[in-house]
């Protein structure tokens, strides 16, 4: 496709550069310039179809970090519960009936509620299954995925069949919008023979599918809670020296293609072998406040120079997928219980909600800033509302004020899949009655006890 | 106005009863009638303005119990800053030189985001002007409103010319939709003796103009940071025994019309003095996390009985007035960081911002929840988007997964003020290019250091 978009204020996430009255030109899959207005439609005169963006403001598509997108049927089942009532008693059973089907419909509520709300990549952990799965979800609405299989101890050869169906099937696919992964649960769930051969396979899976620009990550749950060192004495009767991370890292398991989700139960140490290994976080700010899980030390691993990242984590412990209430709480959080006003500002949060989340992918060479070069992510955010105006900041509005909902245009990899807040490539009111006749044929099977 | 709202899920605040496929029937300005669709419509039959709310929620108008709404024209004008940093070198300056008609504007602004957000009813604390002021932007939105004028120790006379105005040109005025309060500004700006009078003078407003059913209320900010105590030590040589509400209530200040908003910095004692007073506290989390404040005891005031509510306080420091965001927020924190997952549920929270912003207004006799008798303020919440979909719980979705943008209609004093999501009373456009004109001019002026 060949577009201008002109007119709006660019905010590119290229050394935090804002363009006003920019323009940016779109071929095929990319980005080919990025420029004044005046200077670009003077350049491409002719020939290219025009979005004018007058009164917006364009960003880079949020990159969501941690979701498990599938779990979108669950969304309210339950709330407000002691963490292992509420996974024992509600969450686990009701998964142990979810079909591929429900995982399908699931992904596909999520990447539709995604793409509404300016999000344009999203790195989920699930279970795989064939036919039916999340990538085959993210595909459809045109979305950009890392999609995973997620491995416990307890089955550790479906792990590894579904991990190389997945790799094969999709890694690359779908334009190359899909890249997979390989998910080792938690450290409490994953044995360390098996997190070691995890990383074995990742390695092995990227020799036949990955490459060097495009490879296969490992994402893994790390220090979600404070009591993570104890659940590993228990399942593995192992006591832990230092922290969850050295234990990972004494493993051997961590280098730069590691996405480690939650981070909020680090020692010092910890975060300095994230550094020394190149380690991902993907901070999960509203989801870890739900399940008072505790709160990530996100202004010390910055300090130090990890790369940070923000997440949702699955609908059912947020409840929604909206990168732009998790980039609000990011910037308010750290400043409240460190008591300091002036952590995490506006253009540090969309830093970590934009190019940061590119990088903890192992995807910032393609995504995550305006840049020429890179392919065509974008969202264009109408300003003309009450709650946006005046305009005295435009990033400021982007995470203090503004909604997931003034999304109006969505463009991943130069395809507008949504354009006036309506979705181009599925149909959203399918979408949605698909999502309630799942829910409510899995509630009749759990009720009849039926898989 | 004959209105009957039927088909929707009613979720009445009145003992907490949820009424599916609910009907609620109004007549001038008053709720007549509430129960199942089928009985309703057969009852009245004809003669009625008819909303069908099938797929919709309705609830109570929300209650926003702390603003200071003229400020909508600083929104992002100066964030991520310190405390001092921020009011001396920032806000206080161009505050200087806010005219009338800004402070109009920027109230007219509020009032039009807080109404399509589903807000009904807002308490806002400002500087009272004739001819222009914040009561007459929410009379002409047709919302309801405490709108006060903040007094300070420098300026006694202006202060009690201000509240004798504005008490006799607004309490009880727009039918009924505005009241007016007192508002010593802080405990650190206003002497005792000051505090003390402006305590008599709100009695003898309350003689002149107000009722029993409708009381002119007293709003005051209160231990919004921990160094309060040695800021009143600073300013008026007071060394503080216990804490500020304790300090309050020797100044004989403290009844059950009395507001305090913030309530951050609490002692157990404070806490107790404010249940045997019947003192209200309006929290503010969105607020005091932006300006590192710190975390207001909610669970413990709940826990010994204080009526507490929710506001956003102003659009600078929050910087949206949407009552969505502060409910999960609010849901959200305590749970975090008292690391218990079960404080503050979603029909809890969802109490705090209508029946108990309601008692925190002394208003709860007419508005706060959707029975017989009280006055028509609701909003209808569309549950047809991807983000509230599916639904198991539409408590659950209006706490943690729905949006002030997913608010269609909304009703106040029995009148449709937002239809479909467009105000009927004002031009929203016409507002927003005010306000952008408003603030430009505020700009030039403080450049110019003009007033």
């Amino acid at each position: 496709m060949e577009l201008i978009i002109y007119g709006g204020a660019v905010v590119t996430m290229k050394d935090d550069q804002l363009i006003r009255d920019g323009a940016i030109v779109i071929e095929d899959q990319k980005i080919v310039d990025v420029g004044k207005t005046s200077e670009l439609l003077r350049r491409y005169p002719r020939g290219y179809e025009r979005i004018n963006a007058k009164g917006k403001v364009v960003i880079p598509g949020l990159v969501n970090t941690h979701q498990h997108a599938a779990m979108s049927l669950l969304r309210g089942y339950a709330d407000d519960l002691p963490l292992q009532e509420w996974l024992e008693k509600w969450i686990w059973p009701i998964e142990g009936h979810m079909t591929a089907h429900d995982i399908y419909v699931g992904a596909l509520l999520t990447a539709v509620e995604s793409a509404l709300g300016g999000t344009t990549t999203v790195n989920t952990m699930y279970h795989y299954t064939p036919d039916e799965n999340e990538a085959k979800a993210f595909a459809e609405v045109g979305l950009r995925a890392v999609v995973g299989h997620v491995c416990f101890s307890w089955r550790k050869n479906e792990d590894k069949k579904a991990l190389e169906d997945l790799a094969r099937n999709w890694h690359g696919k779908a334009d190359g919008l899909i890249r997979v992964s390989v998910d080792p649960h938690a450290p409490y769930t994953v044995d360390p023979e098996y997190m070691r051969e995890l990383k074995t396979l990742c390695d092995e899976l990227n020799e036949k599918y990955g490459s060097d620009g495009a490879p296969i990550i490992w994402h893994v749950h790390v220090a979600e809670t404070s009591d993570e060192p104890e659940k590993i004495r228990r399942a593995f009767n192992i006591n832990l020296r230092g922290g969850v991370v050295e234990y990972l890292d004494s493993l051997s398991v961590l280098d730069e293609r590691v996405i480690a989700a939650h981070c909020v139960a680090l020692t010092d140490e910890d975060i300095a072998v994230m550094k020394r290994r190149g380690v991902k976080a993907s901070h999960n700010p509203i989801s870890n406040l739900k399940l008072a899980s505790g709160i990530s030390p996100v202004p010390k691993m910055l300090e130090q120079g990890v790369t940070v990242s923000l997440g949702t984590d699955s609908p059912c412990s947020n409840n929604s997928a909206d990168m732009f209430e998790v980039m609000k709480v990011a910037a308010l959080l750290h400043k409240g219980v460190n008591k300091n006003p002036t952590l995490m500002s506006a253009v540090q949060v969309l830093r970590l909600a934009t190019i940061e989340g590119a990088k903890a992918l192992s995807w910032d060479s393609e995504i995550g800033s305006i840049e020429v070069g890179k392919r065509a992510d974008l969202a264009i955010v109408s300003f003309a509302k009450p709650h946006l105006c005046p305009v005295h900041n435009e990033v400021s509005h982007l995470v203090y004020a503004a909604k997931a909902t003034d999304v109006e245009t969505v463009v991943v990899n130069g395809k507008i899949i949504v354009e006036n807040g309506r979705l181009t490539t599925v149909n959203c009111e399918e979408v949605m009655e698909m999502a309630e006749k799942a829910k409510k044929s899995l509630l009749e099977r759990l009720k009849r006890n039926v898989k």
